[in-house]
């Protein structure tokens, strides 16, 4: 199978064209935490609202929305309380992309609600506990992802949540990627200082944009949400991920002094879109 | 009847004189959604506030302000939960421009605050579910509109509000767009890449000014705003939507970058208005 | 009696000396509106803040105290709910000036915080609702002024809160300031395009740094709570109210460009301070 | 004793690997005051992550949570309402240092939270009321200090507070400085324009980079923040106090106007970190 650097010749963005409305660039919902843990949902939302998705709404109860209301204004909020709340979301506000996991809770209710993504026609990203809510049964998680139509799923494991879903894989860290998304039919972007991006068919990129500023909690959220942004906006599992870890990178680079923070993210990503873009 | 396309020379923005206070500049009232539906009033406040209304104050119900009020700090909030809360807010605090309709909901209490709104002195701006309420009643609305004493009617439908409100017409945008006009007894703002601007007596423009950066969510929430709030500074109702739409399409192409959210708008009027003043 | 234009020689700022600390620079209180109704007191305490007061609290009931609780990060809060609670807390933080008024409500509560405010040896800027609120017994008011070990007072009446207090007098505004100021024995900054600044004993200065940029909602409010932050720092009231006019003027035009909203100035102060140092 | 000009050359802060990740710098606790005391703790958690913390999370009851939910975003939230709470949040979050103090109220739940940090094996900041409320059994607080496994403790008294704890001491600042830090067993950082820092074995530095703009409420909360930061990415207490008033003077001036308020600091923070890495 072939392995890349990660680079722009390796995807497209998304380019607007001069007739484009609002829903031309998709809706990318993002599942948010409890009220005591908001931040890391809002900030995928950030990230793929900055990433350009037409509409961004934020699902979750009430009082978790009641904290995303004081912050928040062209980002919509939506009651999906419980996983049965999803799919009627997804068809009234035609959202076609999802991102779950983002400090979402390792729980029945998080179990559920990805297999009710999984079971639309939107395009998803697992990330953090969405993840780690499948450790005792990965097997069910692939045979959902597998099963469905669109195939664009991306799971973005960190060291430790690709041990618990993944367990043990022999080989270097390119090797253990592309064993992961042949076995889970997704593609898998497992992060890190050396960030890896692999298809189920064995197709590998390594992306070397990074800076350990971005070692920093809620980064990783950022991350997810512009994959979702790129899916709403109509890449492909594979190139959103990647196109979105290249980004994500220069983002963190772009800043330029110590002392990011995840908040700093979102905002920088139109300046790197308009240089991607000259 | 005369097409023009819409450039600075047909239109004039206010200026204050040396000796204006805030009432001078007029007071936009604009109706919130619920609780979990701020942000598109928020958006048209800020858009009514930063195209220089001297006040701007946010109506809705008690819960909805809370959330406001975690945003807001130069913008007033004032409880208004009923229809009948309308008229007394109007007399008490010297309103003359209201915006009804950005997440309004679909509903008869937003069909009873059109009508208290229509039946008062105030210049109106009718936007999104404002429009849709009146899907099976068009002509109750556009007779409401007719009796109007104070004949500043503004209505900003996009392609499925104005299908849901006037129908099929036959002809181009621009045809449309005219005999909606001439139907409503309101200048008619449709919108869309190529907005075009009718009034009642055929009088017609074509925007050129916008950008595709403009298609996300809240777009069009900030544009209704900034009309207005330029009624409430006294610009008449065809004057008032041709220079916000040329206004709000300049602010997304001086954004410059891809990434655009519609919180970033109302920052920029300041810029925009600055250069057409000089 | 004497008339100046009120310029940079009229006044000293206070600067800061190498050994103060947070004490040295005075505390000043804000006493706030209800939840509905928050936002003049933050513009007030905002001014106060970035004019140089070392400390800023509000005061004022809990709900409305959890409103700028979501906005606030360095100026403090204080519950102070009825009347009985000021004193106490004045002599529990060392407040040495107090700004009532802005958005407190045509009340008793708020006549009987202004006559507990004036019976305290703190600095008082009455503005508003606090003027308003006297208009039935304006003697009341002036015998508590005139009845004070400290003489710094100062009231902020625009044209309608001026003839509520002070009824018709004739001559010029000039007179007009000068009859109040003696009559009340307070400052008298009356408030417009032409704002004059009158002492009880016939001084009088006429700010001419204003501009129309200033005719916006909560402006004033801005302006009280520096009048506040200036004699928190150990300014007299007349010096405190025509250094504020002065800056407050200045900062208006230094925005530079149409749109401005109050919440634009505190954070301009900074600058001006910056070059009336040099 | 050694005593020293505190200067860059005196400690080596602490610089980012290329395979870092969050943990790698660390985690910091910071415990926050009740509902309406919540800006402090805020401040000094803004401080430890914009000094380069891994992650930093408030810790409190749930109401005032919710007030610090509604500004932040990448900082995390978790309940910590009793002293009982302390011990296993610390263990679950690996959290390697911890700030108590600022706003935290002078109470027995803020003294047992103190010995609970204590008993555990991260570094310590005690500030303002973790000072106070140890005012009648000072040797209480510094018998559990010297009980320590882990000896990095910071003290960071004002005047009033060094008072308070240590009495009356003979000499000069830096002699009271070092008799407070050797009879306490802990690093005591005493505040002022002259800011000292000593360690109990006699070796102490004078901070001169401070700036009379730094004497504002707040200001000393950022501080016990960033010493926080400091000490989780792994300074010891001498070091981390000793660059933080160094980098929190060099903060005050790069302000470089009058009007400084304490929200300003945190984002000042990565500038200054860019030029000493330079």
């Amino acid at each position: 199978p072939l392995a890349f650097e990660n680079e722009r010749l390796l995807w497209t963005l998304p380019r607007r064209r001069v007739d484009d409305h609002k829903f031309s660039s998709g809706h990318c919902l993002v599942i948010s935490g409890d009220a005591l843990h908001t931040g890391a949902a809002r900030l995928s939302a950030l990230g793929a609202a900055r990433i350009g998705a037409g509409l961004v709404t934020l699902g979750g109860a009430r009082d978790a929305l009641l904290v995303h209301a004081a912050h928040l204004t062209a980002i919509m909020l939506a009651e999906c309380d419980r996983p049965d709340d999803l799919r009627p979301l997804l068809d009234r506000r035609k959202i076609n992309a999802i991102v779950i996991g983002p400090a979402a809770g390792v729980s029945e209710d998080t179990r559920q609600l990805v297999l009710e993504a999984l079971a639309s026609e939107a395009s998803i990203v697992l990330d953090a506990d969405a993840i780690s809510t499948f450790a005792q049964e990965p097997d069910a998680l692939f045979a959902a992802i597998k099963a469905r139509k669109n195939p664009n799923v991306v799971l973005t494991p960190h060291h430790g949540e690709f041990s618990r879903l993944f367990g043990e894989i022999a080989g270097c860290k390119l090797d253990r990627a592309q064993a992961a998304a042949k076995r889970s039919g997704a593609v898998v972007l497992y992060k890190g200082a050396d960030t890896v991006i692999a298809r189920p068919d064995g197709y590998v990129a390594i992306n070397g944009s990074g800076s350990p500023n971005l070692a920093t909690a809620g980064s990783g959220d950022v991350l997810a949400g512009m994959i979702g942004g790129l899916m709403a906006q109509g890449m492909n599992a594979f190139d959103g991920a990647c196109a979105a870890a290249y980004i994500h990178g220069l983002a963190g680079r772009r800043y330029g002094k110590p002392g990011l923070i995840a908040d700093d993210l979102p905002g920088i990503l139109p300046d790197i879109l308009f240089e991607l873009s000259i």
